[in-house]
């Protein structure tokens, strides 16, 4: 299983530089390009386009078929992250033990980044070579997921948490669009990619919405009981800006109780594929007992 | 040609309740859909969904069939001015005589509803229900456009442009990049939208480059010499921001007759097109001499 996530991951770390903008010093606009590349390709765990890949690779597709799919996701995602560490968002100075896009670029260029992240998004994810239809649809997919009525909804919610109080139900509305919305993006292009039917499409959302789910409750846990050296950015953080988490409202014992519990629903959803399971199980298992 | 014009706003006026989700004070991320709606539905010419449904018609297809194109375009033109208007940006406070977003929103908000529309452009575009082949190509157009190598590479030369001093290149380099590139990409959707071929592109694209450089220097004049009350916002904002534009580099003479230049070469690439032109040539004379 380490194995393949690490030759996953070497892929998609190779495919970057077919998606992205090389920096030219003498563009006038390199500056933004040079902003999109610091935020990409400082690491992370890229467990969405691992996702997109182990998917495609379930449903018999090539898994590297789905590299445009995988590296959009993780646009999306880098661009969540540089929009909410701004100064209006929760004004963060770390991230992935490095300084914010914004804390190096400034707040203009950081938001400027962020937009250019999401727009290439699409344009990488349309660079999908297989049948147009399969695009279409794949590329609505991740339209749908990352805008108001998934991602961008979920950082609403949350921005308006701040003023009332938080309930459980209220929480996992916020998750919903912030973490299992682009997890079920990056499931259901990989599906897409290989040219999946329904009921696999409905099986991987529901994979996604119990590892999602999973991993934010596993955050919520870090943020009490990690180390910040691990995470690369500050603990407590949830405490210090009065926000409630599923540690707050529920207790620890009761947020690794859900944990395990979303674990096995992502686990249960499996059984819909054919083939060998065994990568998709370990990687929800390994991200639920997650140290950063 | 007021009449074509006329019909086309009103039917792109009925479009966006097809593609917006409907505001519900409900649901928790209600508010930034509300946002969203805010600046989009507060008018404004349409000038980039008008370009592509005359394109569609002007290449033999029905201009309806573009309206998917359109107000994509259109969507994403309103996320560059609600971000444009941030605090962190040009700090606007009236925008088509109503509060900027992030004044009545707030400024967290105010980026999301950005963050939204974006998405939400793309979502809309491959709603096109034509061939999926031309769906794709056409989405690929907008994204490359408005991303970091278009619109949004015009705006990193915008931020970078406070700091040195400006040229005539580096003032075209910004405005090819800031008002003509989405010009661009209403343009050629809409002929993609017909199916036309590539010399039709490669004219719509020149259409796209005279009457966008026009409509800058138009707008330029403008600051200088416009009425705020017609232009629904503040004049004179360049030389009080100390930013040179065409005017403070080339004087307001020498402006309106680059306006006149880039009219004519707009209305000669149309030459390239068989039929009715008057209404893309009525278009492109009617923007150079606006007052608003």
């Amino acid at each position: 299983m380490a194995d393949k996530a690490a030759l996953y991951r070497e892929q998609i770390e190779g495919a970057w530089e077919k998606f992205l903008p090389a920096p030219l010093s003498e563009d006038p606009a390199g500056l933004v390009i040079e902003a999109m590349r610091y935020s990409l390709l400082c690491g992370g765990k890229r467990v969405r386009p691992v996702l997109a890949m182990a998917f495609c690779e379930l449903c018999g597709g090539d898994p590297t078929s789905a590299l445009p799919f995988a590296c959009a996701v993780e646009m999306v995602h880098t661009y969540s992250l540089i929009h909410d560490d701004l100064p209006c968002m929760d004004d963060d100075a770390m991230r992935r033990g490095k300084p914010t896009n914004h804390r190096v670029y400034g707040e203009a260029m950081a938001l400027l980044a962020g937009d250019g992240l999401l727009t290439l998004a699409f344009e990488t994810a349309l660079s999908f070579e297989g049948e147009p239809a399969k695009a279409r649809k794949a590329v609505k997919l991740l339209a749908q997921c990352a805008g108001a009525q998934g991602m961008v909804g979920g950082q609403c919610i949350d921005l308006q948490s701040e003023d009332k109080p938080m309930t459980v139900e209220l929480l996992q509305a916020m998750d919903k669009g912030k973490t299992v919305a682009l997890i079920h993006a990056a499931c259901g292009m990989g599906c897409m990619a290989a040219g999946a039917g329904e009921a696999q499409l409905q099986a991987a959302a529901k994979y996604a919405h119990g590892l999602g789910m999973a991993f934010q409750l596993r955050d919520d846990i870090l943020d009490v009981e990690g180390n910040a050296e691990k995470l690369g950015k500050e603990t407590g953080m949830d405490a210090i800006r009065s926000k409630q988490n599923y540690v707050s409202l529920l207790g620890v014992e009761e947020a690794k109780r859900l944990v395990d519990k979303y674990t096995e629903e992502a686990v249960l959803a499996l059984e819909a594929f054919p083939g060998d399971k065994s990568f998709l199980r370990n990687f929800a298992e390994s991200l639920a007992s997650r140290e950063n």
